[in-house]
């Protein structure tokens, strides 16, 4: 890796077309100028749009391609369809073949992470790869995983999400030995999946080897940011995500709502504009646009893909960080730390249904 | 059932002991004049309180016990320890009696589910109870269940917890065909578990009967009120529903930080005050505390163990209007619309882990 941190972008993904990624590329820059840039996508459209961001020009390279992935295309269609040929692919070939620090990609998150497992490979001793969210808390930003690249998970799964959880907030808080907790329904060590609990056996015997493992806890913990690490698979961790935007979106709007509704309380928000500004700057889901794959052999980040170009802007942002940090490098650690290669892998079916 | 609505109370359910009951059993009267109440747990520490809340004498009976089951006791110590001698039990039986027309409890949820189940009994057809909450969206209230009675479930269990819950909205919003979704991770057909996709067929056959079946929903689907009943196992609504908390807590927090910046930010909550105070009310969990038991030979609510005496009288609300509507009878109404006794158990292993 050079000083200058070389992002590949799959440049037609996203549901907002290609102007989104080049403009946020723009910005981007701004922020940080030692970026240089690869744009995948067909050279006739991508190159009117570098002429339009000019700046961008110097520090940009275009490789053209023809196949564009649909953004409700089957993971299984999209590898059949667009590998060696898509934007898709391209974006993250170039990180394999060394051209790239890091990709970043706005297109569907199944097409992605199948074609990023394809391309890149597990890194070896991880079963299976993970996405991975920067979650604002009342504390400090905290790490979520895995929030929708797997469904249910059995325990070793959930000690490999939480070596790489701990290796990611490593990279991004700068701290030593993160604090670990399994997203559960009671903090109890008797609750739950039999998979959590047994990963929870499991990292409490490592603790100390990279993180501290804090234990269960509930989806409260999430807003509060108990932990620095919150594992869990993917189904729930998904469900968790959204409704935690969601929630956010809907007391947004009751506060507006309050706000509007008699003199009084409109006169009090004028006064309190800029404070309120603040407020909604703090509550964009822009400014924390970007989840993180975690467990192969590269950096991958997903952009949101109904964002614009501001939440392109934080995507590559992320992108920059996660080279700059050497999040690779630091699983690397992470598992010589905790050679979980030991760990064997424990099946534990869930349970047709049991009582709580 | 006669006009005057019977709750039977476990009074020393709770972290904050019977005062918060009783008191709240005084508000409640307060509000539903035509309420009656069985207060069951030790005399000589009841008696004295309703003397303190002399309104209440006149409409309430103490049912001496001595028994009270502890809010960390596991579901079956609580049975063996609390069968027909507690007052959780107590409350209970009142009910199975015909003495009460709903018991309320503030009791370890583990502990009143397994006694709930073991003395009321599941109503024939349903293969567990659930614990269903009323939850407040941008639109109206709307019904999520199951918020942690079980840990995962197949296909047939989703099919029950949506006649139930349909049942549960029709009593409550006074509504004819109640829309219902099912939480997962994508709007698609295609995604999350077979579980859900399996009784989204069943579901989608059945539509009309008693409910409009919509689809698939998603985490943030639960702020919008998209649909008027959301159906999951267990161990996701948990989650979802104490992410949603926690993310409300955290963003009126940001809330208070921003209005505290700067004098005029503070003035401006100053002449905001009252409607500052308005959503304060609109954001209380206090005034939506209770979970509804479904799936039971009769009703049975659960106020949150760490209310006060403010959310202990919500929750004897929810049990009032709970007894009013004849919940049981529209759950029967709705197995006879649906007979989903015809439907065959259909057991979706949830798979090992694969690929969103």
């Amino acid at each position: 890796m050079t000083d200058t941190i070389r992002i590949s972008v799959d440049a037609m993904g996203g549901d907002n077309g290609p102007r989104i990624a080049i403009h946020g590329a723009r910005l981007a820059l701004r922020e940080r100028k030692n970026t240089s840039f690869i744009f995948h996508g067909p050279q006739p459209i991508l190159a009117p749009l570098l002429e339009e961001f000019a700046e961008l020009k110097p520090v940009s390279t275009i490789k053209h391609c023809e196949v564009v992935i649909a953004m409700d295309e089957k993971p299984s269609q999209a590898l059949r369809k667009g590998k060696n040929t898509s934007s898709m692919w391209n974006a993250l070939q170039s990180v394999k073949d060394g051209e790239a620090d890091v990709a970043v990609s706005g297109g569907n998150t199944g097409a992605l992470m199948a074609m990023a497992t394809f391309c890149l490979r597990p890194i070896e001793g991880i079963s299976r790869p993970a996405i991975a969210a920067i979650w604002p808390t009342m504390r400090s930003d905290i790490v979520v995983l895995d929030v929708g690249a797997t469904i249910g998970g059995d325990a070793r799964q959930l000690v490999d999400f939480s070596i790489l959880g701990a290796a990611l907030a490593r990279a991004l808080f700068d701290q030593d030995k993160p604090t670990i907790g399994l997203l559960n329904i009671g903090t109890e060590e008797v609750k739950g999946l039999d998979s959590i609990k047994e990963a929870g056996k499991i990292l409490a015997a490592a603790s100390g080897s990279g993180f501290t493992y804090h234990g269960f806890v509930e989806g409260d913990d999430l807003g509060k940011g108990t932990v620095d690490v919150i594992v869990t698979e993917g189904f729930t961790g998904n469900i968790a995500l959204k409704t935690a935007e969601g929630t956010a979106r809907q007391v947004g709007w009751y506060l507006r709502q309050a706000l509007s509704a008699n003199w009084m309380s409109k006169l009090g928000a004028l006064f309190a504009t800029s404070a309120l500004r603040a407020l909604r700057r703090k509550m964009d889901p822009r400014t924390v646009n970007g989840g993180v794959f975690l467990g192969l052999n590269g950096i991958v980040i997903k952009s949101h893909g109904g964002t614009d170009e501001i939440g392109y802007k934080s995507a590559l942002g992320l992108a920059y960080e996660m080279a700059r940090s050497r999040l690779i490098d630091k699983i690397g650690e992470g598992m010589k730390q905790f050679p979980i290669s030991a760990v064997p892998s424990i099946p534990t079916p869930e349970p047709e249904a049991k009582p709580a």
